[in-house]
């Protein structure tokens, strides 16, 4: 019996005493991140002096670079780049989107942008009357002789009652991925596709969309929601309206690109690996500061973090920045190919994609187990108003090591800003605040030094 | 056995009922100021039309006639203005702050603000020289023959390490509250604060500042953060720097002015009232769009979303908007006077004046009954990612009611950003994302009504 509460004291002074170490590590994290972080001077600078950077795009190639450069300069162990083949597609000149001779406002030049992946009208454009549905079922409805040679408006708009703006998005988005698609099928010419934002907004959201082999590629564009609304209001009193649509983007060949990938190698486990991550490629209205810049500095700064702390991992952590997240994962899923391919162990990789905003926690797509594992650092997060560790999820580049068995975590911050900067001309550093992309940097490493220092398992 | 398992079965119907109208009542409220919110709109037209109101200033009268017409037009039950008599300050015209004559740097101008309530130096303005110091042991330490005649540098940065940026900031402001005194005290002709603000930033943080009798009134003013540490980095090279201040800034006599109050009357128990308020007042740098323009439209959307569903208190609601926080806090003062002469019964008073962020909980202020009844509230609260219900605290503005033993309630926003605003030229309406805003509008409106429904005994 004596031996017995013996050694229950003697495992609960050590338990007390990794709570209190583990604290204290954690603290030191977050001080370091707010008081000497440097995600926010990196974010600047691949912001400012790289910008837009979409898959194939001399913009990417720079960032690649750059990429490469800042893990070498911050004297990561190893960096290297993986060779990957991505879509090609260009904007070209400016769309122009233009309601022709409506009895009500005339002819009016409205704000649109092209989808991505779209194929171009060309310098003629396209002139046809327009219809406007709701959802795919609306669609079929129609049938083929109220959709033949028309352009198709899908005006379903994100749900603003939805909390989780994420949500309001995924139950919205697929006019936008399938759109062109479903309309081509009752043949129509063009789609046009309510901007998947929240507000009454000025500017367009693009995004990509798809085309399937068999159905007639049509193009697709954006419209501001503000031009949604008008557009839809004068379709209830002009059904025979007229709508003109140019655009001049092309797919081209497929691009040689690159992950860049920068660790530090662990000491006593180093063939076990955790990787960091966000995608390097962006849309190419903006600086893609949010989407995913932040991401992207979040997880060089993890490691940099480390180092500066004089904190040697365990395990191997590593930093990807994916390419091709937003126009065809090449990115991901070449990443999680060369892992098969060269047996490495990967024991939890971490996304961080959802924006540079305030952290709330984690989301997890793993066993039961590791979850249970990870909610019970809880306790540890929630000084840093860290809390939420409830939801499902990883993350796109992320997602294909899922097939590996390996848990996937996706950073969790504040939704509500992020659907007025994602994927459009807005998505600049100025919309980041230095102090929430620090914080959520902490967090990134606060987990991440808590799944070195007793794995997972 | 049977009557009592009926009577507990009977019960838990009842509870189990009355949480799930709960939760649709609130799910009411949320939908209301997400879909057709217009708290958003009443800032704008605050922020733009109206614009700085200071205590005392044509600006401040202006906001007074716009409230009262504002809930007028949205049909309140009854409006009216509590006259209250409030100092007036002016700034006069640009000051002036320059390092004269630096070895290392020639002549620079830096940037300067006069601290509100802050007597000028006049357009013959001072010349002196520079001693720095941190805190106020520092100060007393160097002694008479250090600050005679000197001007007084408060260097004390607020804690980035901090979390909670109210605390970093109720970590550092005492320099700027109290510091003209104490320097005075020692012979110093002047002061110069860092500003209250957490990065390094181009522009200075004004905020009021204290004088007492028979200590000699030196003038105040704040510096940016960017040339605080410039300055710093100079004094320790060149002790003797010399320094010149010009500030045009005055104290005239008190002038009149008024809280206004809108309120509807509640049906069972009218002469119960809570009272939901922000502060109209604002400094004279900017539009005051989060300092606290945010709480007034807050405070009145409370009351316009009941209206907008139909929904028919039982207590009176009372939105008031307090004037004069920043520098006197003589509505709040006169709001609990009038209360008490008029044996008002208030059973609560909640105040948003911390900015118009995404809502994270609520603050109180009150007796464990009362913050026990809050808190099993909770599990309606965390579907809105509102969860924080552990910090005392209440509002500058509701804070006079506290001996009168009204529960105070502090609206809890995420606080990350507001020190990069409070009290600057950047507290502007493009800082104040319209979902956050109307997120913690509906927050507030769900809070008042449970008390509403349910009473706080």
């Amino acid at each position: 019996m004596k031996s017995i509460l013996f050694s229950f004291l003697f495992l609960s002074f050590f338990l007390v005493r990794a709570q209190s170490s583990d604290k204290e590590s954690i603290k030191e994290i977050y001080n370091q991140a707010l008081s000497k972080g440097k995600s926010y001077d990196m974010l600047y600078d691949l912001c400012v002096n790289i910008g837009p950077r979409l898959s194939g795009s001399p913009g990417a190639a720079a960032a690649v670079e750059w990429s490469r450069h800042k893990m070498e300069d911050l004297g990561f162990d190893s960096v290297w780049l993986q060779p990957v083949m991505v879509p090609h597609w260009v904007r070209g000149q400016q769309e122009i989107g233009r309601i022709i001779n409506s009895k009500k406002i005339g002819t009016r030049e409205v704000v649109v942008t092209s989808l991505g992946g779209s194929i171009g009208t060309g310098p003629s454009g396209i002139s046809a009357g327009i219809v406007e549905v709701k959802n795919f079922d609306e669609l079929k409805q129609l049938g083929t002789k109220n959709v033949q040679d028309k352009i198709v408006f899908f005006n379903r708009a994100m749900d603003p009652t939805k909390i989780n703006t994420f949500a309001a998005y995924g139950g919205a988005v697929d006019q936008r991925g399938n759109g062109a698609v479903e309309a081509a099928k009752l043949g129509a010419v063009a789609v046009i596709v309510r901007s998947m934002g929240l507000g009454v907004e000025t500017y367009a959201h693009t995004g990509g969309m798809r085309y399937v082999t068999g159905v007639k590629l049509i193009p697709g564009v954006a419209i501001s929601t503000q031009h949604a609304e008008l557009l839809s209001k004068l379709l209830k009193e002009e059904k025979d309206l007229q709508f003109y649509l140019e655009t001049h983007c092309q797919i081209l060949d497929e691009a040689p690109s690159f992950n860049v990938v920068g660790e530090i190698r662990g000491g006593e486990y180093k063939d076990e690996i955790i990787v960091v991550g966000g995608h390097l490629d962006s849309w190419d209205l903006a600086q893609g500061a949010h989407d995913d810049g932040t991401g992207c500095v979040q997880s060089i700064e993890v490691l940099r973090l480390f180092k500066a702390m004089g904190y040697k991992p365990k395990r191997t952590i590593r930093a990807v920045m994916f390419m091709n997240e937003e126009n065809g994962l090449r990115g991901g899923a070449k990443y999680a190919e060369l892992a098969l391919k060269n047996k490495e162990k990967h024991i939890a990789a971490m996304e961080s994609d959802r924006g540079g905003f305030t952290p709330r926690g984690f989301t997890m797509s793993a066993t039961e187990g590791v979850k249970t594992i990870i909610r019970g650092w809880k306790p540890l997060f929630e000084p840093y108003d860290v809390w939420d560790f409830s939801q499902e999820g990883g993350g796109a580049d992320i997602g294909p090591l899922a097939s590996q068995g390996v848990p996937l975590i996706g950073f969790l911050p504040d939704s509500q800003r992020y659907f007025s900067v994602h994927h459009t001309s807005e998505d600049t550093i100025d919309k980041v605040d230095k102090r929430e992309l620090e914080l959520g940097a902490a967090s990134m490493a606060a987990l991440v030094f808590m799944i070195d220092k007793y794995g997972l398992k």
